[in-house]
């Protein structure tokens, strides 16, 4: 009788040893794909302030033509480009979005470590935000080679990727129709980390010298 | 002493089951994971002959200038595109590639259903392969907005994403540096699968009639 008491026990206790395990491992798979990052956003952004993204304290009712508190395409994209806390490369055909310069400025200040590699042809027109950056201190260089650097892609912290189709230009964001994807699946990052590392590296700092300027 | 061997055969039996039914867990995961393709390519692609991925009986040794059998970004992706086996949903802003035309043609021939989505003035532009699909009876919408239809996305099947910074022209594909991510992950194919459909609603049929032609 105790023979068989035991034998219940014992079972019972490796089931629950063995399910306990099984809820552990899935709650864990389950929580590391919540944990990855899956999103697109879908361009043209509807035009809203941004001003609050910015700045958080400041109140909504600041004098601003344009609706407030609007979760838009853009401000999402915003927000995910100022998550940044360690670093931000940034590998752009085009670049004159002032308030996607503005996000950029605001990282370096925090002490972001930022890189920019961009067009050569691209960075000289009208517009472009590259002369502000390089003015405020941020690190750039121009691909010197004779064809377009035709990328629009910004890996954050070395763990978020952002890409798609969108340049960072005003019109891109509010008119085109356009896309970005945000990833932090390994299998997309990597290569795109390691894409701009090779690509940073065949455009040295000697050639900083005779850059583009504002 | 029996009910002893008993005890220690049912725990061992419990043991075991418990470990079998773990390693199915971590074997279907794993199979899954493994299933999902995340890839990404990145151009300009190694000049290649193509011709054996449209013609796989075809000995190496045809005539063409071109190295033959090696695999490059763009051999990859043609072999991507060629993997339809239903449907193939195309929004491109410029399509001008010939070898890529020839995939979405050959696709058609097969019976995969077809649709394409582009820019209105760039379907127009010399060399554009828009007038080319049509033809074939290919059913072509071009977007009737002011603004650009900057997108470079296909959908293969409903389930496989290709999209980047690469537009389907023969510049992109063997001069600039360009990106192009293929991706099973739901999270990211369904959003542009909606895209898709809503673009597509947008600019009907009606419009077809009085279109760009070659």
């Amino acid at each position: 009788m105790v023979a068989m008491w035991t034998v219940k026990v014992v079972s019972l206790g490796v089931v629950g040893l063995s399910l306990s395990l099984e809820l552990l491992f899935w709650l864990f798979s389950r929580r590391r794909s919540e944990r990855v990052t899956n999103k697109v956003l879908f361009f043209p952004s509807k035009v809203a302030c941004v001003e609050h993204i910015f700045s958080p304290t400041l109140p909504h009712s600041h004098v601003c033509s344009l609706p407030h508190g609007v979760d838009t395409s853009f401000s999402r994209l915003l927000r995910y480009i100022l998550s940044a806390c360690s670093s931000l490369d940034l590998c752009l055909f085009s670049f004159s979005n002032m308030d996607l310069s503005r996000a950029v400025l605001l990282l370096h200040s925090r002490g972001v470590t930022i890189r920019v590699l961009t067009d050569r042809v691209y960075s000289a027109i009208s517009g472009s935000q590259i002369g502000v950056l390089r003015k405020a201190g941020i690190c750039v260089r121009c691909d010197v080679s004779a064809v377009h650097m035709h990328h629009k892609f910004a890996v954050v912290d070395g763990r978020m990727l952002i890409t798609g189709s969108l340049n960072w230009t005003l019109t891109a964001v509010q008119s085109n129709m356009e896309n970005i994807i945000i990833t932090e699946e390994p299998d997309l990052v990597q290569p795109f980390v390691k894409e701009f590392c090779r690509l940073w590296g065949l455009n040295d700092s000697a050639q900083d010298l005779n850059s583009v300027t504002d």
